[in-house]
Parts: C-alpha cells; sequence; structure tokens
C-alpha cells in the first residue's frame, strides 16, 4: 500500500468515525441500552472499505463530503446490522466479530435482533433527512438504491441463498449469484451512490457498477481464501467457520490455486473499468488493490 | 358495528390484500423460500387496523386510492416485520400468530430473521418508488415519518424499552411512554401518512395527530384487557403471555375496572380531536369505535 494512499485512507477513516458518533443516537437518550448497544455495534470497528469506496466514487465526481458522508454512514449502518443478526446463534453463531464480543454475547439475543433493526430503520431515516442530490427526484433513486440492496433482491436474499446451500454443492454460477447478492449487493450501492452524490453521467455510471460487481466479488474471493489460511487472532472473527459450517466456498469449490487466480482476473478487470476516469480513479484503483492484497 | 362501516372495512380489506399481494415478491422468485417466507408472514392475517386508519385518513384528504394504497403497505409491512422478530425464541417466543404457527416455527428462525428484515427494506423500497404526493420534498418529510416511527426512537424502542421492563414495576408515565413508542408511534404514522397523501393543513394534521395518539394507546390497554381476559382461541395468539411472562401492563397496574375507563377516556378524547372534520371525520370515529369495542 502507498504512503499516499494510506494517508488518504487513514483521514477518511477517522472522520468517518465522527460521522458515525455523530448520525448515531447519544447514548444518555432513552432507550439507553438500546442505543449503547447500537453504538457497541457500529464504533470502532472494521476497516470500512464501504464507506472508503463511497468517499473514493464521491471525489472521482466532485461531489460535496457532507453528502457522502450521509450516504457512507447509510451504507456502512445497514453492514452494522446485518453483522449483527448474521452473528446471531440461529444463522452463524459468532462470539466474536472486529475482536470483541459480537453484539448478543456482549448484550443479549433480543437488544441484538432490535440493534439491527433499529440500524437499518436509521440507515433509511439519514437519507432522507439529509440532502443528498440537487434534485429530490435523484435522491429518491439512490434511497431506492440502497432499499433494494439490502432487501430480499440484495442483501438479505443473498444470505438466505447461503443459508440454503449449507451442506449443498454449488455449481460455480450458483456461488456467484450468492455472493453477488450477499456481498457485491451492498458493496455495488457503496460506489454508486458515492458517485451519485456527485455529477457523473450515465455511462460513467455503468462504468463504476462494473467496477463495484468486480471488488465485491473479489473481496468475497479473498474472504474465503483468508478464512480457509488465516488464523482467529489475525482475522479478528473465528476462522475456519466456513469448512465448520460445510457452507460452499470458492476454496472449496475451486481449491486456493485457482480462487487466487480468480482474484487476479478480478481485480485485473476493476481496473480496466476504470481506464477512462484517468487519474480521477486512482483513489477506486488503490482500494481495488486494497481489497485484493488485504493479506495475499 | 354499523352495517355501513362493515361494508366499508370489508371492501378496503379486501382491496388491500390484492395490494399486498402485488407488492411483495412473487413466491417463484429467487430466493423463493425468502420470498414464501415473506409472503406467509403477511398475507391473509390480521384486521389490518393500521391499513384501516391510512384509509380513513386519505379518504379525509381527498387523497388518491393508489398513493394511500403503497402508505398503508408500508406501514403494514412494519408491523408485520415488528411482529416476526417479535414472536422469536429471543423475544416473546411464540408460537401461534393470527392462528397460524408463527413464522419462524413454519419456517425456522434464521429465516425468520430475514424475513424481517427484508420486509423492513421492501417498506422504504416501496415508498421511494412510487410517487406518495404533489411534492417530492414532502414525500422525503412522510418517509422520514416512518423511519422514526419504527426506529430506536419508535417502534423498535418500545419493544426495547418493554424488554427492560420485565420484572420491574414501572409507573403508569413509564408504561405509556412503552407504548407510545411500541404500538403508539406506528398507528400515528399510518394516520398522518395516509392524510399526508392528500390535502390537510398543519392544524388539521395536529389534530389527526393526536387522535392517533389516543387510539395507538387505547388499542393497547384493550390488548392487555384482552390478553387477560380472553382465551387463546378468540384472541388467535397465546393468551396469558403477559402474566406469564411477568410484564407490566395496563391491567396489572390499574386492574380490569380502571383500564376499561382509561380506554373511555382515550376513545372520546380521540372522537373529540376529530369534532372540526365534521362528516368527513366519520371513517375515523367509526374506526375508534371498532378498536376499542372490539371485544368489549
Amino acid at each position: 500500500m502507498n504512503t499516499d494512499f494510506s494517508a488518504w485512507a487513514v483521514a477518511r477513516q477517522s472522520r468517518f468515525e465522527e460521522v458515525l458518533r455523530d448520525v448515531l443516537p447519544q447514548p444518555e437518550i432513552a432507550p439507553q441500552r438500546l442505543h449503547q448497544a447500537m453504538r457497541y455495534a457500529v464504533l470502532d470497528g472494521g476497516k470500512r472499505v464501504r464507506p472508503l469506496l463511497a468517499f473514493a466514487a464521491g471525489e472521482l465526481a466532485a461531489a460535496e463530503v457532507e453528502r457522502v458522508n450521509i450516504v457512507a454512514a447509510a451504507v456502512e449502518l445497514i453492514h452494522a446490522y446485518s453483522l449483527v443478526h448474521d452473528d446471531m446463534p440461529c444463522m452463524d453463531d459468532d462470539v466474536l466479530r472486529r475482536g470483541k464480543p459480537t453484539c448478543h454475547v456482549q448484550y443479549d439475543e433480543a437488544t441484538a435482533l432490535l440493534v439491527g433493526d433499529s440500524l437499518q430503520s436509521l440507515a433509511f431515516q439519514l437519507l432522507v433527512e439529509h440532502r443528498l442530490s440537487d434534485g429530490p427526484q435523484q435522491q429518491l433513486a439512490m434511497i431506492k438504491l440502497l432499499a433494494v440492496a439490502s432487501g430480499s433482491r440484495g442483501m438479505a436474499g443473498g444470505q438466505a441463498i447461503d443459508l440454503d446451500s449449507v451442506g449443498k454443492s454449488l455449481s460455480l454460477p450458483e456461488l456467484e449469484f450468492m455472493h453477488i447478492h450477499k456481498t457485491g449487493a451492498l458493496i455495488r450501492a457503496a460506489v454508486l451512490l458515492g458517485a451519485q452524490c456527485g455529477h457523473v453521467s450515465a455511462e460513467q455510471l455503468a462504468k463504476l457498477d462494473h467496477y463495484g460487481k468486480c471488488v465485491g466479488l473479489a473481496f468475497q474471493v479473498v474472504d474465503d481464501v483468508l478464512d480457509a489460511e488465516a488464523d482467529t487472532a489475525t482475522l479478528g472473527k473465528t476462522a475456519g467457520k466456513d469448512e465448520d459450517n460445510d457452507k460452499p466456498t470458492y476454496v472449496s469449490l475451486l481449491g486456493v490455486v485457482a480462487a487466487r487466480e480468480m482474484v487476479k482476473n478480478l481485480h485485473a478487470e476493476a481496473l480496466d473499468s476504470l481506464v477512462d476516469f484517468g487519474d480521477a480513479g486512482q483513489r477506486l484503483r488503490e482500494l481495488a488493490d486494497f481489497i485484493v492484497l488485504r493479506k495475499f
């Protein structure tokens, strides 16, 4: 990772943490325990990949920072809610997330359920109570994008397919279909919403969408490789869960070597879709490198 | 219940069922099991009190039916998601709802979790992809109203307070605070959103809000009385749960007689806030009667 990119990312991560602290309900407001648990589940955690993608796309599109802050926060709240629910005993039953006890372990299951539900409502509240674009029609279209990316034909739908796939052998296209929904939908939404806070043509948006699709899928394949190879300490969450859960992954389907090859190809394709943007695409290029090279 | 009102309600319930069938993802679209479970959780159930309130308020405000259909559906999807999550083992652990096995019993817990999550996303998707008002700014304000009513300072927050109250003795104001959030927020939203699909003044809206607050609270007190008195067959859900769960209710706090008295007063106050509307407020008056007199 070059130092320039590293400084860029750290500055945005740190600014974004302040944004999250502001938009989340303050811990002393009733119901306090719920609000504290919401903050626990969201703050001080993760690499904020989706927000960074939104910031990079926003800068490419010369968007106002205040607008991108809001869409990045909304996407991250949706992501955080999905982690809280995903970690619950009836789903992945995980006790460790981002190096901390998961929300239902730290609080309790009922609270974790309500934390996820409330984070989702808050994401949509943010998108309607702030100005995100010059015209309100465009803003409604942006909110629709996040609603679809989150719902049964997006992220939650991908998780449902994931559930149904336990113990089954999926084909490569089926696995891809699952991940394009489960992880990809929200990553694409982050890129597109960041860009739509500024000014891009329909053609440019289509290229950014393809970039988002490639890095979203690469992100998942990298995750599968890391899960198969890394230990729990490095990963910050319980390693080897996929194999334990008998879940189909790119590694179980292709083996580690071919999975790494797939990442390389997706990486190249992501960079390809940025060619026409020239220098303005630099941060998105670096983010593609960052996502792909994380631990390889 | 007078026959005129009964015919009005039945016609709208039946039309609304078609609306829900249309807006819910079709069962043959992937992920099929999730979509089937979403339909199971929403269709063929309940008295549709919130949609009826939205329809009555919409008719009072001369709103287009197509717009009110959408806000009524969004409110009902939020309500349905809250029931699915509320029934789960980590919350109320209920097996029966609207006379049918609850969603997690009929499917499984993980699916029920995703059903609730997806229904919430769908509610917001509906509100952004349809035209609800003449101006998009007003539409954004309407969506904010539902987001706030659903989240940690609305319905989900009320449920969190409810959780924290198990085994505690609440004061009457504390119990009221809980129910104004847990049940009241969404009922008020139904009335206000129905009216805002048409044309009402700020003063009229404030009166409708007060009406919604009164019937929302009355609804909960009636529920408490019914839970204490009715048997499971009449109720369509497991009776006596509140006492079993050691939850504070209006009956445990006031006794049945004073709880009924409170309902009477709220009923009168609800009707009072409609005085200025004349004949146009008739359906809302009848709905207040309906909510209060359900099984008394």
